[in-house]
């Protein structure tokens, strides 16, 4: 019998995670991995940002749930071609997964391979699943003090989106000292602030990952991180 | 050299609950473990308790957070004895976590033993701590589909607290929702909705957990679950 310790797991889902990663640049589809707390939003970001760049993205969409297919619906809805992954208990996605879920997606159509991943602001943190960039997504109801509770996750992010602006009059919550907190971890990654169902600040959030797929696209595939 | 198992890790934590649990009930201390996402209210919600149940309570407070000690400053600011765990990167409390801070604790001035879990949805359900009861705790704004997408959270609780019931004029909520999805998995469990930073709704809570703490002492200590 072979025992497989946790480094040894994380090894194993890093080479696999390369392998997504050359696979989706090969194809020329630019991939996100949308992380955050369960109901921060990330459905409705993605429902907006795909009417915000339409005609421009072609999206395609993963989505992580532990179970149901609610935000695969929301997809299919909108007629963009989702895949469901159940992770059955599992808190995270990790590559095996992805690989086996873009198998039935047509890549080579896919502009933005949209991946979300769990409602989980702690264990999607450690996986790298080939995403180019990664995005958290807070939102102002869950309070301005999550940087310093949960550094990980924003750490390894490439942009914070907080979402749900529009509540903010209801809120004692400020979007200053969670954006301070994020930048002295990330120094150079933008802030977007947006009311995704109003539509509000979605625009600058589709105009900068276009520019983030054509960076990619441009460059020499350099290595992420 | 010797590696253990998830299973195994399951089995020895159990062991170590019913050790808190015994303990507890030797102290007359009621113990309650509060699970639900990040930023869902759980500090603003014990806050809100405290004060309703002033004076009957007698509360300590084991705050459980990957790191920081946010939480328990605000148990110090309001006078409650509290011991911050920081988890160092995991995900949930172990019962192993919990045993080492209640060392820090007078568990015999103790009347209800508070445990704010980390902030999560998923890895927390796994976990006995020794509670006599589990809270998981949901805010509106996090959406009102969570019970199909997290159920195994839901499954292991003994009552719903549904927070920021003052935002629903200002989301699309439906309460009805959520506490119907939660019957379907819990029958008998309570729900309860409130608004902590208004105090609305919360001396019911208060006063349905001085009912179970009475119960469980009257009781000839009934095996939990």
């Amino acid at each position: 019998m072979k025992i497989v310790a946790a480094k040894k797991i994380l090894k194993f889902n890093d080479r696999l995670a390369a392998e997504n990663r050359a696979a989706f640049d090969a194809a020329g589809a630019f991939c996100v991995n949308v992380v955050g707390s369960p109901g921060s939003g990330k459905t409705t970001l993605l429902e907006a940002l795909f009417a915000a760049g339409k005609g421009r993205l072609r999206p395609a969409v993963i989505e992580g749930d532990i179970a149901g297919a609610v935000d695969a619906q929301r997809m299919e809805n909108i007629d963009v071609p989702v895949v469901q992954i159940n992770t059955e208990g599992a808190c995270h996605l990790d590559a095996a997964m992805v690989a086996s879920a873009v198998g039935e997606l047509d890549l080579g159509a896919t502009g933005f391979l949209m991946i979300e991943n769990v409602g989980n602001l702690v264990c999607t943190a450690g996986f790298d699943l080939g995403e180019h960039l990664r995005l958290i997504v807070l939102s102002t109801s869950e309070g301005d003090d999550k940087v310093v509770k949960y550094p990980a996750i924003f750490q390894g992010s490439h942009a914070l989106v907080i979402t749900k602006s529009d509540l903010c009059p209801y809120l004692n919550f400020d979007p200053q000292r969670l954006i301070d907190d994020f930048h002295r971890l990330v120094p150079q990654a933008p802030a977007f602030q947006v009311a995704a169902l109003r539509g509000d600040g979605v625009q600058d959030l589709a105009e900068w990952l276009l520019e983030k797929q054509t960076g990619r696209q441009g460059a020499a595939l350099p290595e992420k991180k």
